[in-house]
């Protein structure tokens, strides 16, 4: 296997690092660093920390998708693969101690009012989530497993954002409880019969 | 009217300021300077800007308290309350464009894996703002407008969280549909009959 590109090492390194401590209390030579390149390399390859920004959330989305297959797996009903979904994040959550958060809401407080390309790729991001979750939503629609009177879209709008408020709880309380509650409320409140 | 005194100028500063700019994207001499007061002065009143941010936070949440006597206000049904609150938030982030989010949500997501007085501040004003949300959630499963089968403690949590979600998304979108679908949803979907 070749040896990664310089470029390579630094946006991997600046997933890491943004993800963990934000844009802002980050430096171009906290991540040069954690990538083991020169500081000076960084300019040969980004305009700025801000197009590493805008980078480095692409590359963490891509690294989400794998986990969005399974709201495709049609061997599950669409309820089951929703709910799937959600707790395999939850347990990714756990895993590391409710600390990071997740990288896209963690940059839309941070970010948004700062930094209209970062804002735009977010934007991006949350889109195409919402219609990864909307096509499954749909699913469940037509299966009579979620509720009809409230479009497939608000619905797969509102799950995102209120898991992104779970996260952001679980970060302060350092706890499951926002999690078992989204999952909970979610799932009883939009579900259609007992 | 005495002359507000430096510290008090400070921490109002502060709260205008790590609103707008989160906490590591603002300098202490971008508090004092916004205070109209010498930087020089800072250290007398406040051992860190870490010490500031917590103390603003506060002076952040007593500032909202005022809205939330409108849980208490039992010449309107308790559904109408939880309504007429959120809708009140809401109405304040059209007003100004969605741009600065909430504070709470905003260092939630920026601070608490980099601060723990800062996290416990957080944890503290969320619980506060949960309870006085539980009690109207309470009344409002007394008088059968909400269901009764999920506690008002988790309901009221998951209310809150999840509008903290639909702030973050609104800030990415700078559009009120977040809100809009939140509203829908969170009453629909908890509401008992038709």
């Amino acid at each position: 296997m070749p040896r990664p590109s310089v470029k390579e090492e630094i946006v991997a390194a600046a997933v890491r690092v943004l993800h963990q401590r934000g844009f802002n209390a980050t430096g171009v030579q906290d991540i040069t660093d954690a990538a083991g390149v020169p500081k000076g390399s960084f300019y040969n390859h980004f305009e700025s920390k801000e197009a590493l920004g805008v980078e480095a959330l692409e590359r963490y989305w891509q690294g989400a998708l794998n986990s969005l297959e399974m709201l495709k797996d049609d061997s599950m009903p669409p309820v089951a693969r929703l709910k799937s979904y959600f707790r395999k994040l939850n347990d990714l959550g756990r895993k590391f101690k409710y600390r990071p958060g997740c990288m896209v809401g963690n940059l839309s407080t941070e970010m948004s009012d700062q930094s209209s390309l970062i804002r735009e790729r977010l934007a991006g991001i949350l889109a195409r989530w919402t219609r990864a979750i909307e096509d499954c939503v749909k699913q469940a629609q037509s299966d009579g497993s979620l509720r009809r009177d409230i479009e497939a879209k608000a619905i797969a709008a509102f799950m995102l954002n209120s898991w992104e408020g779970a996260v952001l709880r679980a970060k302060v309380d350092r706890n499951s409880v926002p999690f078992d509650q989204f999952e909970l409320i979610v799932f009883t409140s939009l579900a259609t019969g007992p």
